[in-house]
C-alpha cells in the first residue's frame, strides 16, 4: 500500500476506531492524535483510544480533542507491531485491524493492510511523509506530535535510529507552533518523586567489580517493600548500571515476585556482547542489550554471574 | 568580518595558539579541535590549549592530534565570552587574543578581531558555516568535533537554542563517521561513581512542598562530608529538584564552604518568575533560572525561602 493509496483508504472509509499499544509512549500517542486531526481535517468521524485511560503527561498531544460516540466501522492501528500488545480492554479488536501504520520491522502483520517502514525513526514519521507526500495540511498540534514520537523514539535524536531524515523532520516541524521545549521536559526530565526514590535506592545499592567494568543492581522483593513505591515504578532500570563511567557490562538483577530465582538485563558497551553472555543462561537478545533468568538466591546467583562476567573480561 | 576575510586571516598568520575556556565542554573542546584539522588542511602549525589537561571523556576529539613545539604567534579564542574565562594557567594570553569565534550574545569583545553570532546554538555551529561557505574539506573528524559542539550545547537538541539549522546541521553531518551515539552516551549519559552518590544522596534528601510545587534539595557542609565524594561532583546538581513532577519551583540550597549562610539556586516553569523570586533576596537571573544568596542557619533560610515561596505561589 502506498500513501496515494493510504490516502484513498481514508477517503473511502469512515467512523474509524484508532488503537494504540499498551503502557503508552510518545510515539504510539502522537501518531494516534495526529491521525485523528488528519482524518478530522478530512471530514470524518474518529477517537483514539487505548488499553488504559491516556496518562497526563500526554495530554498536550490531545489539545482540541473531542471525544464522540459513534459505532467504529473502521479499525486502525497505529505503532502497534503485535495485536497481543493492544491489552485486555482492546483485545476485541485484535482480528479485526483494517490498517496498522507502524516502523517496527518486527511488525507481525495482523492487520489486513500493513504500511510499515522499518527506517524510519518513529510510526510518527510514518504519517509526515504520507502527510507530506499527500499535501495534507500540517496544523500546529499535528506538528506537535509527529515531533513527540520522532523524540520519543530516538531519544531525543541521541540513540542509533536517528537518522538524518528524523533530524530533517524535526527542522521543519520546528517552524510550527510546537513548543518542543516543554514536550522534551515531560518526555525525558521529569520523573515522578516515586520513580526518583527508585533511582535514588538503586543507585546507592549500586555494587562495582573488576576495577569498575561491571557495575551491578539488584532489585530484590525486599528492596521494593522497603521504599513503598508502586511496582511500575521499577521498570526501567536496566540502562542505570552502564551510566557509571569505565563500566563495560551493567547488570540487572531482579528478584520474581510470584517464584524463586531472578530475571537479569544485561546492557554492554564495545566490545561485550550482551547477547552471547545471556545465552549461557538460556536467554538472549542484542548485542548490547539482553536478557535471560536464572534461579538461585542471590547470593547464588550473583555468583554465577560474577564467575560468567570474570571469564568474558578475561579477568 | 566576514567568512572571506576569516579565511584571508587563517591564510595570512601562521603558528596558531588555540585557547578554549575553563571547565572544558563539548562545545570549546569541539571548537578547538576542529579548528585545529581545518589549519592542519590549510598546512598551518597549529596547538589546543586549556587551563588544565583536557578530561579524557572527550578523547574522541583528539584523534589525530599531534603536540608540537612551536613558539605561538597567532593566538585564536574558540567558545570564550570573556577573557577571564581562560583560566589562570592561560592568563598571560588575556590580552593577545588575535581573534575569538563565539556564539555567546554576552561576548565581550576583548579579542583583536572577534566573529560572534548569537543566534548560532554552538560554537561549532559558526565553524560550520565558515567551513561550507569557504569549501573548507570537511573531514570525519571536523564532523565529529562540530556535532559533539552542537549536542553539548543544545542538550543534544533539547534546549530552546536548539534551531532548525542546528537540526540540518546534524543531519549533513551525520554523513560522516561520527558515532554520534557513542559522543552522545559520553556527553550525557555516563557519569563518574562520584556524581551518582552525590545525586543519588541529594534525591534521598529532597523536602517536598506546597502541595508538590516546591522541591528543595540542601547540600550542607555536612552532606558533603558525608559522602566523602570530591567537591567537584557537587556542581550543577540545580536542575534536579525540578524534574520532579507537579514541581513548578526547585531549589537548590548550597552552604557556603569559607563562610556563613547559603547560596541558592532557583530553577523554574510557567508562570513562576525564578529572577523575580531571586531579586526578593539581592539576586536575579533569567525568568528559568535564577540565584542569589541568603545568610543565617539551614533552618533560618530555609523559613525565609519558605515563606517567600509561599506568597510567590499565593498558598
Amino acid at each position: 500500500m502506498d500513501f496515494k493509496e493510504l490516502k484513498r483508504f481514508f477517503e473511502t472509509h469512515d467512523d474509524y476506531l484508532i488503537l494504540t499499544h499498551r503502557n503508552p509512549d510518545g510515539d504510539t500517542v502522537g501518531s494516534g492524535f495526529a491521525l485523528w486531526n488528519v482524518l478530522r481535517g478530512m471530514g470524518k468521524r474518529a477517537k483514539v483510544v487505548n488499553n488504559e485511560p491516556f496518562p497526563s503527561r500526554y495530554d498536550f498531544l490531545y489539545e482540541g480533542y473531542e471525544d464522540s460516540e459513534f459505532s467504529p466501522r473502521t479499525i486502525v492501528a497505529v505503532d502497534v507491531a503485535d495485536k497481543k500488545l493492544l491489552g485486555d480492554t482492546l483485545s476485541e479488536y485484535e482480528d479485526k485491524v483494517e490498517l496498522c501504520i507502524d516502523h517496527h520491522v518486527s511488525n507481525k502483520g495482523y492487520a489486513k493492510q500493513t504500511i510499515v517502514d522499518g527506517n524510519a525513526s518513529s510510526a510518527t514519521l510514518v504519517l509526515y511523509r504520507f502527510i507530506r507526500d499527500q499535501g495534507i495540511p500540517l496544523t500546529d498540534i499535528i506538528a506537535k506530535c509527529i515531533y513527540t514520537g520522532l523524540a520519543t523514539d530516538t531519544g531525543c535524536f541521541k540513540y542509533s535510529n536517528t537518522t538524518p531524515e528524523a533530524h530533517i523532520a524535526a527542522a521543519e516541524l520546528m517552524a510550527y507552533d510546537i513548543d518542543f521545549v516543554n514536550v522534551n521536559r515531560r518526555m525525558f526530565d521529569i520523573k515522578s518523586i516515586g520513580r526518583m526514590t527508585v533511582e535514588s535506592a538503586v543507585t546507592n545499592e549500586m555494587e562495582h567489580y573488576f576495577g569498575g567494568k561491571c557495575t551491578m543492581i539488584c532489585v530484590t522483593k525486599a528492596l521494593i517493600d522497603q521504599t513503598g513505591v508502586d511496582i511500575a515504578e521499577f521498570d526501567g532500570l536496566a540502562s542505570i548500571p552502564l551510566q557509571v563511567e569505565g563500566a563495560v557490562i551493567g547488570i540487572t538483577l531482579r528478584e520474581h515476585r510470584d517464584k524463586a530465582g531472578f530475571k537479569l538485563s544485561v546492557r554492554t558497551t564495545d566490545p561485550v556482547d550482551a547477547s552471547a553472555f545471556c545465552r549461557q543462561f538460556g536467554g538472549g537478545g542484542h548485542i548490547r542489550a539482553a536478557g535471560c533468568e536464572i534461579d538461585g538466591t542471590l547470593e547464588e546467583v550473583k555468583a554465577k554471574v560474577l564467575e560468567a562476567v570474570r571469564e568474558m573480561l578475561g579477568e
